[in-house]
């Protein structure tokens, strides 16, 4: 079966309708999504940038913020700014890591509707737990093992995985033969690349 | 008729396929396009850069070559990057502003073409001369008016007017009520606002 890796960032706000389309755009095409939640901090950071670009940049983050308003309202999704912006999103992705197959695409997608659908902060231990229980699963062994050295060496891991496979923001979806597609409003390109539909 | 403005920068990267789209787009949609050069040099110059962003970072310069190659293979359109990249693209800016209506489409649409399709030097004052010779227009006249203190001045006039929009890059395409619809894979979108599809 066609496959591809979608790779997400809990602090990016175009990966919030991305998570939110990735799955029914991918399953109408027969392709798989393996889940790779990382931090692009450090890809940033080799960009001399410390903190979000939208931020560096208020012209373009002006331009952001209404652009996702738009898309948020073309597919109905709650849009609501958290405060602050970017929120700091390690323990999300710690946690996002610690969980395999559907249940860290569940815990992905209610991460996102905390964070840019209710302006809820994911930096608190508090909004995840709740999120997990929410899912009917133990926050505190999962958070115990998301905070373990091995879980936290794995992310890290993760970030360097994807500068090597020359990605630089996020959302970006992965294809098997190493193609990288960024932003929200590539999915349905890179899914048809996967899909073998290469024209 | 609802009608949109296409800003669009000669040395801009994904300028290219818009403007070899955005006619038949707006066509389909029955709105009327007015072509608006300016360039980006000032704007970027608030963001602190000096040189085009995908130089100024290699990784996103790699990216958008790639990106830029696939858009154009599926559009069947040549590309062939330019030397040096980006190509000073003011004597461009000001010749398609000496135009009017659909001669300045048409040269533009012919400079993205050279530039891009082909690899040709757009700073040279021989290249934009065959171009207009091409057109049937009067090269030396064009040029002369083209160089002139008051379109000179009507240049930088625009490059203000898009500042002032909202406007962060090109192509961009601003509707009838102000909206700021950016890059080549927001001409849909724009121009559906504008013939009133906001859905």
């Amino acid at each position: 079966m066609a496959a591809a890796e979608f790779w997400y960032e809990f602090a990016s706000t175009y990966s919030y309708p991305a998570a939110m389309r990735v799955a029914s755009l991918a399953e109408a095409r027969g392709v798989t999504i393996a889940w790779r939640p990382f931090l692009l901090g450090s890809i940033f950071a080799t960009q001399g940038w410390r903190d979000s670009p939208f931020n560096i940049y208020p012209a373009k983050g002006r331009y952001m913020w209404r652009d996702l308003q738009r898309i948020c309202a073309a597919l109905k999704l709650a849009l609501k700014r958290p405060e602050p912006f970017p929120q700091n999103s390690l323990l999300a992705a710690r946690t996002a890591l610690a969980l395999e197959g559907e249940a860290r695409a569940n815990f992905s997608r209610l991460v996102y509707a905390a964070e840019f659908g209710e302006g809820l902060p994911i930096a608190d231990r508090t909004t995840i737990a709740a999120l997990l229980a929410k899912l009917g699963l133990d926050p505190e062994g999962i958070l115990a093992q998301a905070e373990g050295e091995a879980n936290k060496a794995r992310l890290k891991a993760e970030g360097a995985r994807a500068a090597e496979l020359g990605i630089i923001g996020a959302p970006s979806l992965v294809t098997d033969d190493g193609e990288v597609f960024w932003g929200n409003d590539r999915l349905e390109q890179g899914l048809d690349w996967v899909a073998g539909r290469r024209d």
